[in-house]
């Protein structure tokens, strides 16, 4: 029984057997901590930290005030069930009935989750197994990235592709197109699932029933699971520049539009983006009963259940933001600060993403030109490309802080997403008033015609 | 683009394709929804459901009112740092170190999870891939399995073995051992983790220094990570029956015996356990910096962050409860009703083992009589175990839910585990009187000499 000495370890080490399977399934998370940490030390103070989606605005009062209530209830404050409580899934199924167009049952076609994410989650790793291949659509957010990676699955990158006058001109979100050719080029008798983000984060774009109709006669035809991430479904606002004619002003939900469609996809919905409550990790993912039994059962093991106070708050805050619409007041609060931000930058002479939905706005950094032998660390070095260079000199010489577009890209595209910055819009007044100020400087490092 | 026709599935069918991969990962939750289904049309109402760890009383109003607080700040209510909020890691590290004889890092050695649940699955997704071996105690918290399932590794089952006098009489949970020959033969050259459970659910037993040692240092020996579940840390009750001398009245942290041993430890700690609010999903796990830098990664992944406005609250809480001494009032409250619960199966002529810790009595069912033709469904007949049909008929004769011990045994070690069936302790004053009364009616059906 006794420890073999030579082959134990000093404190504060890990044998190499462990450190070696520990690597390999890192998520590779480095970004969000470089930015965090470059900007805290940034020597222009205080940061306007536009990089994270971290909003700096409370919750409705009636929500915070149900949540208050509920912690009263012992029932609250136990396990709640595993699919969610019975009122908060009665309230999305009465709420979402309507809009999918289909009687939901709340029993097994509802599943409330730890924020939208766990119940992305839950559904990859419902359905994709080690080799499995999954379709992300670039620009993609990091979490679907580490999530296939977490699953063992293999990734199909397709780009969305801008329209030709995106370099030289601001463009709507909307105006970001999917080649359906090279998407269905991608599927292999592999595929598994096709993973889609409409209200899109970074581009803001709102998807087409055309473009939704074709992707899930895609999935029906090749027999995939639609995985459509609907977080920002609530935040569409109008366009003021560059959208085309036909452009959505409302949402889609994919899955209401053909009862196949609908039987093939699963939808997520974020009550924290919902409800500017992030922190609280509410979400639910909805679908038919085939596809939500092994979900559920997945969740079950990704989290057990939500939070029971927090549920019985959303429950309750659901009904009471239908009945004063408070949807639109906010969607309207939020596309008052993406105004400001594009007014912002429109002084800088940079052009960029005009976003249709979401809290960002993706700017095109062509035109900044950089200055000679700037001294950038390593890190950004290293990663090479031009995005993290711009990043790190906007943060050290502006004191703002953004995501670089490559992270929103996989390694073959990368060259694409150089080309951006992600710039998030959610923030105060002040924040979002100290932006503007900072960025009047930036116009004389912008070449006038690119 | 167009579907074809005649693959086209009727709505509310998923391709074959996909129910094939949806079926492989399904974590069989089946003995959970029984329990619940056949509790809740039991003739017998209304009925006293000791099968979940559902307890029905508040967490302390202390913590209520730090929670309610914690949900006016803007911070509390976004995203929270991935590994937790700074003031709840700090309280923790503050807390914990003396407990473990060492300083720990709240910065790189502490992540706050969803329930100690998702930072076990955290713990074993970072170091646990397809084919991986994994060593469990038997009987087994289920949830082990399911997470084991989730990685794609493989489970070797060591069953701890009760004493010979289990068999007539009622003994400690302590008493159950583990044989360490046994549990050395079963590593092979693809173990990468020895997961325990100290204090035990559903032993209630409180591992000794020495077993705690010869775990540790077989990982030291043999490289592995030791996943220690320790939920159940501050309920331990002094001991009244059956105990030997050397008993353990406090709970040791496998954590705390060496530097070395701390070296190859991840511990995971149930805030939800401590404070009776497991429906807040909060818990943490602690390890050294190499240990916990691909958990945090992969809870960043699974969870992103837990609850904000919960960990406010906790980290306002643990210090409360340090201030208060609350661990140990509440540790006599729970041993109140262990005890209650115990003196009730006394009634019956049925034998048990007596836990010193945690909230279950793992009753021993050898001696019941059922009675010949009982009407069992086909479920029940189909397990095959003898426990699901006494579970059974509990509920329907007596209005009493439990759960059957073969649910935590693996394939092969059922014939074990049948002989038991699981009782919570954790329920009002209400709901042991009325089980206590009902009790009163089981010895007829008790033999008297086994
Ligand atoms: C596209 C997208 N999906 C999902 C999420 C996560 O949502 P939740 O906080 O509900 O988990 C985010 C958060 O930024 C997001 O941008
Ligand atoms: C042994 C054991 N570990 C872990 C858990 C889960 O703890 P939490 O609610 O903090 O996720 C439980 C809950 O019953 C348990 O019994």
């Amino acid at each position: 029984m006794a420890p073999h000495a030579n082959e134990v370890p000093a404190a504060g080490t890990i044998p190499k057997k462990i450190q070696a399977v520990a690597n390999a399934t890192i998520a590779d998370d480095n970004v969000w901590q470089w930015i965090h940490d470059v900007t805290a030390s940034s020597p222009i103070q205080p940061p306007v930290n536009l990089g994270t989606g971290f909003i700096d605005h409370n919750p409705p009062a009636f929500l915070i005030e149900a949540h208050k209530t509920a912690l009263d209830s012992v029932d609250n404050n136990q396990y709640a069930p595993v699919p969610g409580s019975d009122l908060l899934r009665e309230t999305i199924a009465d709420m979402y009935s309507p809009l999918y167009g289909r009687q939901l049952d709340p029993i097994t076609e509802v599943c409330v989750t730890n924020g939208a994410q766990e119940g992305l989650l839950s559904s990859v790793l419902s359905f994709v197994q080690a080799g499995d291949e999954v379709i992300l659509l670039e620009p993609v957010f990091a979490m679907y990235v580490y999530q296939i990676k977490v699953a063992g699955g293999v990734i199909r990158y397709v780009p969305l592709r801008p329209p030709q006058e995106s370099m030289t001109s601001t463009v709507s979100g909307n105006d970001w197109t999917i080649d359906l050719a090279e998407l269905e080029q991608a599927i292999t008798s592999k595929t598994k699932m096709i993973y889609l983000n409409n209200p899109h984060n970074p581009l803001g774009k709102v998807f087409t029933v055309a473009e939704l109709t074709a992707i899930g006669n895609l999935c029906i035809s090749h027999g995939l699971v639609l995985l459509s991430d609907e977080v920002y479904e609530r935040i569409v606002f109008p366009q003021d520049s560059g959208s085309q004619p036909d452009t959505p002003t409302t949402h889609i939900r994919v899955a209401s539009l053909s009862p196949e469609i609908a039987s093939h996809t699963i939808t997520a919905v974020s009550l924290g983006k919902l409800f500017n409550a992030t922190g609280w990790r509410a979400g639910f993912v909805i679908g038919c009963e085939a596809l939500m039994r092994p979900v559920i059962s997945t969740h079950l093991v990704l989290a057990y259940s939500s939070s029971g106070p927090a549920q019985e708050a959303c429950a309750i805050g659901l009904r009471e933001a239908e009945r004063q619409r408070w949807w639109a007041v906010n969607a309207a609060d939020v596309g008052a600060r993406i105004r400001r931000l594009c007014r912002a930058l429109d002084t800088t002479g940079l052009t960029y993403v005009a976003p249709a939905s979401a809290w960002f706005v993706f700017v095109n950094i062509d035109a900044i030109k950089l200055p000679e032998n700037y001294p950038y660390p390593p890190i950004v070095i290293n990663e090479g490309t031009r995005d993290w260079k711009v990043c790190y000199w906007l943060v050290q010489e502006f004191g703002i802080a953004s995501i670089p577009g490559s992270c929103f890209y996989g390694p073959e595209n990368k060259r694409l997403g150089e080309r951006y910055l992600r710039f998030g819009a959610c923030k105060s007044d002040e924040g979002l008033e100290l932006a503007a100020q900072r960025l009047l400087q930036l116009h004389q490092h912008v070449s006038k015609a690119v």
